[in-house]
């Protein structure tokens, strides 16, 4: 029976880990769930699971929850309690799934507590790719890609020869807008952005679909997860996102991986691997879906994916900077105060204005990361 | 150095193999080759190669290249011949690409001398699957599929527990009249039929790909090779020809093999697995090909497909008549004696006088493969 713990409990990634392991309770045991501030959600889970730990984001909800929680469990807060649940709760496999840079310190953690990582907070790999694949290393830690397409690739290297590989060919819907030209996105606004064509995410990773970001978070993770340079790392749009993603090898096959898009899966697969098991999402049936289009990605259509694999490149904190620049701009995005290409153009400026430490520990990280957001708040 | 012995070395799976080979001389040493009339090219193939052992079809052949040979080299001709090609040339590597029942009997042979089993004859296992896996499993013998379908199953398998796997997906091109209808199929020519839309292959095959029987062959052969009941073994329509095949496995995630038409992959993978080396194939770009589609089987519209299952599931010597029908029938077709649908019918009409064994021996096999020729020659 695995032991596990999730960080980052009531989101989407984390509500979806428990929906998996819910359905296989032999399996598993919950043994620590972070939240941060949807207490309810956490209390309602913690009813189910009856973990040791549960964290919350201040004293104040710890206290307000601590009478309601089950006997036997109990509750932490703040950075420090994010790390017990990661770290002091006994967990041999900790789901990582935190937005921000909060996921990288319990990540860390985790790594230095010897569990497994499943892993899907991005600013884990994309801005300390390094250190944290480095420590797993050390360790005898696997990370276990949750991401769809970073689970495909993973998938699609089962039982191969990594030396064998030629490059990774990773899809990419389009996001909302693939449909409209540079000059239409002028003046798209916050609701034409959050409709994305294939699915429901939450705002800031539908925008980052738009502008390709999340492409380029992907890109970058892919380079540590897989160990291999930029100029074997090919970006493709796929419109239907049913490839989820692909491996080349040096013999010219294929390997891809399909299914219709539902993160159930890949966070199983996280969960359960080597092995497989059934799960709940609707086969693929490419009858019905009828065809699979393949377009060349525009690196002019789209240049935060150029600026993401110019930052990946270079190195350092220049992923962090790339990471950190967006967010700030997809707040203000979504506050209405700057237009949708201002995004780009911001990430760029702040960028230009980086002076790039090539081996950062993880103190320049964090502070690099505070100094892009306030310059992407500043910009004008 | 792995040492090879080529059964069939002067047809495309046979040249295509030394082709292969050839790229990679530290890598192979080919110890035998077994042609049946064409002396000229085995002639040049035995100058280069130099092997212990060559094989033609009659005694007047061998006494007529035996002073062509390179020093060292043995002529041997006949099925003994053949046999000691495929058993008696000190070969830990037999690529079996006959056609027809001889190819069975040479394959038994090589099993039985313990060498590894590139297979490439159909007739192998649709005709002896019970006896040939069974044997092979004793000796602790890999079979390796070169046909480009199984090759595709096999590597999506890689890694993989196959208690996992859901079920098979075969790809199918439709052939060379996959947009007539039943109607128009009526007064087809040979010219007509050979013409296939994506490669060209030997008279035989092209007509076996536009009645849906190579499919249906190859799912008999998926049965054997993957040990997976027939409901578990899908055909879908894709006319590009660029997905090879797929496996869905317990999860719903697809795992499917890419490329294009190239039967060097296939090949050169059944030799160098579990590694993959560079492939003088050119590599598969999507982007280029736009689009690919996929439609259902119409079982009304290729009704060998439906017989082929339903021998396959009867199983015992009814697949032996259901190949052995065709052949006949196919070469009545390609001599003009009979209209194209024909071929259908006297299958299926055949099929119907056989009255099924159903464990057969080798012997039983080779008699009602003998016996179903005769029919389907005979049928008016």
């Amino acid at each position: 029976m695995r032991k596990i713990a999730v960080l980052g409990c009531t989101g989407s990634i984390g509500t979806q880990t428990l929906d998996v392991v819910s359905r296989d309770p032999e399996a598993y045991e919950v043994v620590g769930l972070a939240a941060g501030t949807n207490v309810e959600l956490l209390l309602d889970q913690a009813a189910v699971f009856r973990p040791r730990i549960v964290s919350v984001a201040t004293l104040e909800l710890a206290e307000d929850i601590r009478s309601r929680l089950p006997g036997g469990t109990k509750v932490v807060f703040g950075e420090e309690g994010l790390i017990e649940v990661a770290a002091g709760a006994g967990a041999d496999y900790v789901v990582c799934a935190l937005v921000g840079s909060l996921g990288l310190t319990s990540t860390l953690a985790a790594i230095e507590a010897g569990a497994a990582i499943g892993l899907a907070n991005k600013e884990t790999l994309v801005t300390a790719g390094h250190i944290v694949m480095k420590r797993a290393a050390d360790k005898g830690v696997p990370i276990l890609p949750v991401d769809s397409e970073h689970s495909a690739i993973f998938q699609c290297l089962n039982g191969e020869n990594r030396g064998a590989v030629k490059r990774l060919v990773i899809t990419a819907s389009g996001g909302s807008f693939r449909d409209r030209t540079r000059e239409e996105l002028t003046n798209v606004t916050v609701e034409d952005a959050l409709k994305h064509p294939n699915w429901s995410m939450g705002a800031k990773i539908t925008i980052d679909s738009a502008t390709m970001v999340n492409k380029g978070l992907e890109v970058i993770e892919a380079h540590w997860l897989f160990d291999l340079p930029y100029d074997r790392i090919d970006v493709v749009l796929h419109p239907e996102s049913i490839v989820h993603s692909m491996v080349e090898f040096a013999d010219t096959s294929v390997i891809a991986q399909l299914g219709n898009p539902d993160m159930r899966v890949p966070i199983q697969y996280a969960l359960t691997y080597p092995e497989r098991k059934p799960s709940p999402a609707s086969p693929l049936d490419l009858v019905k879906a009828g065809a699979l289009h393949f377009r060349e990605m525009d690196f002019e259509r789209y240049p935060c994916l150029r600026l993401a694999y110019e930052a990946g490149r270079v190195g350092g904190t220049a992923p962090t900077v790339f990471n950190a620049a967006n967010e700030a701009a997809v707040a203000r995005f979504l506050r209405g105060e700057i237009p949708f290409l201002a995004i780009e153009t911001i990430i760029e400026r702040v960028l230009a204005k980086h002076t790039v430490t090539p081996l950062p520990e993880l103190a320049a990280i964090l502070d690099t990361d505070a100094w892009a957001r306030r310059e992407a708040a500043a910009l004008k």
